[in-house]
């Protein structure tokens, strides 16, 4: 069955609530226990989708595929029989060492990663190790693999990072939007077919005190209606370089005719899918510095290390996440779903909402289960943001398309805490406190070292 | 008088009408004769604002103060007793002499430019010839200057230029974000009581369906309101540059308290000020090229030489338009209006709403008058965009803080229309005609000589 004939091809298995509330003020522990109950299977978004051949005739590059999405995604699919290549220039190793910061987990060099996937599944994976900020670089990549798809994860993806000092935020802002710019001169020029997946943040939208839509909105204002892109208001030089990537790949969708789709996706949280379990050599990464480690991971590796979890203010700050085992089929559902020439498709890549105070919560409550004895800290915020605000962001595209949430539970929780466990002794416990403040933000950057 | 004492006095010359209509479909002649009976003397936005201490206790730093702008601008101010800077790195120079490119007027290099001015006015203008992506060069800058107020127009500011390849592309948009950003780390830590007045431009808000607001919108959506930042749809890779810097902006203002102030330009014509008259070698840039040339300035040079004015498509693309001698003071009301800490003021800055057909008109109207038989041709359109549409943009606030406008007249359109046949044995035909096509933009520009 070739890739046209399956674009039609859509087995809905959507559960009829979207999983997420208006407020930050359920109790969580009863919360959890509610989600636990209304977890289900991991379903697929077309009944084929998991088969040997699923992918055949597509041939998928994701830019970024070093990474923690991007490995992930790149097994997914290259199972699943996509053709895959990864595009990387490995600068997100190189910050690691810069900073003094390590992956809780003993992640293996890109080469030994890819040969181990040949080893264990049978399955090539084509490299190509360079910039996509290098124009030369990126085309001859583009020559070569000639891509159907083309899923960019390929971004500097720290808020804190994009703070610390300004070469960092003009390296965030010139590596991400020059390098989507890049890609999109190169589907254009080598590949105008292709499908440009793009990843974008929730964060794009800030904490209106309007329901968030997904990528449009129809304002209808002094007597007239338009559907207009959603405002947005980043809250670091690194969301902003995604609004600023957004807007230039709808006017160039526009334009030169592209197909192109914008994730917006939520907080990824968890370690362990199908693929990276299958060798020890194939683990993802998982951070937990205070930089690149993001709010449920890390709390999760402070509760299992000892460390008090580390609240930002007052916690009701609320975001939307998702488990890594869903940021794999959204993709998966984006490259089966390709935009039309001229289009680009929108759409909020989440499962749930939760406030940090709860998930706190969620995570006391679990630890518990596995003999841990958590606790909570509040911190001073180091960020510029609302600490209690409204939220409501909708997120149905997806699941209409077949994504089936894997939704928080408490197993799935008991396995990440249990993974964590595992490597605690890997933890380094100064890197968990934050060191990059909003306002302090200076011209020149600090020593990180401690 | 202090600048602080002089910040509350405003004196309001505003006309109840806002010079614009709803449609781009009214007969232009008989619209010409109703503007030029309307047309007011210029006005002050306060009673002292011509006395030559008007700007007394301000220090003016302009950035991008070689160009057609930041020129007359610059001339203004100082004038008026503003101690003014000039920051270059005379970027727009260069492009003329790589493109076979001139300015109708023969204009001075920048350094006889300010030695005559002094000579002129007895005024110093202090000059900085650098890049403000070089950080080192522009903290030096403020830090020698101490700016009360830094007007940046220092951007690539053509969107043709944008699209004509991959190269300008990627020029544009890292000379023009990461300029701004580098400014407002700058004010940040070397001048942070600083007001900042970044020009962005009407573009930046595309032709939505529904009223242009000023910078920001009231929605309210399924029961719940708030007011964000009015949507943008930039159309070329310069209008997106210029979308970007107001969000990066508007985060830089709330998080470190910063005061600035975005201005949503229109399209400027004229080249005539009191100041740039003083003297020949103080004449202002014309541009008529195709790339540089905007909309009514190169029509009337059309005009003038015999050349069929080109309008793109159907020619019913509005636009917001002002005159120079409204552009400097605008800029003074700016300055003499700094937003409060942690607040982005934005203003649209245009006086008139024009389509392409009925500047035609006007032009063809008026050149009969002195002698010239102008016609008009409708060429394929090089751009990306609606040819007949919706626009109705406001205007108010400047009117508000006490801009008359200088409408477009017969008179005004003749002294221009005289002032370029003076010169227009410097033109070059070959250089009018679109050469840079929205489409076609490739990753290697074609030579653009013939």
């Amino acid at each position: 069955m070739g890739a046209n004939e399956r674009r039609g091809v859509c087995f809905s298995a959507l559960s009829s609530r979207k999983g997420h509330g208006l407020t930050a003020h359920a109790t969580a522990p009863r919360a959890l226990a509610a989600r636990a109950r209304r977890a289900a299977p991991l379903a697929a978004h077309r009944p084929d989708a998991d088969a040997p051949d699923a992918g055949k005739g597509q041939r998928v590059m994701i830019i970024g595929g070093d990474g923690y999405c991007g490995w992930a995604t790149a097994l997914h699919l290259s199972k699943r029989g996509y053709a895959v290549s990864i595009v990387d220039n490995l600068c997100r190793r190189s910050m690691d060492d810069q900073l003094g910061f390590n992956s809780l987990t003993p992640i293996k060099g890109i080469h030994e990663r890819v040969r181990k996937w040949k080893e264990v599944s049978g399955r090539d994976i084509d490299l190509f190790i360079g910039d996509v900020c290098d124009y030369e670089f990126l085309s001859a990549a583009f020559q070569k693999f000639s891509p159907t798809a083309c899923v960019h994860f390929g971004e500097q993806r720290s808020a804190p990072y994009s703070m610390m000092d300004r070469t960092r935020a003009i390296f965030t802002q010139t590596n991400n939007v020059m390098g989507t710019i890049n890609a999109l001169y190169a589907v254009k020029e080598f590949a105008p077919d292709c499908h440009m997946i793009k990843l974008g943040t929730m964060g794009e939208y800030g904490t209106p005190n309007i329901d968030i839509e997904e990528g449009y909105i129809t304002i209808t204002h002094n007597g007239r209606t338009d559907t207009l892109p959603y405002p947005k208001q980043g809250g670091s030089f690194y969301h902003l370089s995604k609004c600023h990537d957004s807007a230039n790949m709808l006017f160039c969708t526009k334009a030169w005719g592209l197909r192109t789709t914008d994730l917006n996706q939520g907080v990824v949280y968890g370690v362990s899918t199908d693929e990276c379990d299958m060798h020890p050599d194939l683990v993802n990464r998982l951070d937990y510095d205070a930089v690149f480690g993001t709010a449920l991971n890390r709390f999760c590796i402070q509760a299992a290390v000892g460390h008090p979890m580390t609240v930002y203010g007052k916690g009701g700050q609320t975001r939307g996440f998702l488990n890594i085992k869903d940021t794999v089929r959204c993709i998966q559902i984006a490259c089966d779903n390709p935009a039309p020439a001229g289009e680009m498709k929108i759409y909020n890549q989440f499962t749930e909402q939760f406030s940090v105070n709860e998930l706190a919560a969620m995570i006391t409550e679990a630890g518990k289960k596995i003999g841990l004895s958590p606790e909570v800290i509040n911190v001073p915020n180091p960020r510029t943001e609302m600490e209690e605000h409204y939220y409501n962001a909708k997120n149905s595209k997806l699941q209409d398309l077949g994504l089936t949430p894997t939704l928080m539970s408490e197993s799935l929780m008991d396995s990440l805490l249990k993974t964590i466990v595992e490597y605690k002794d890997r933890v380094d416990q100064r890197l968990i406190l934050p060191g990059v403040n909003w306002k302090e933000s200076a011209s020149v950057g600090k020593t990180l070292a401690k």
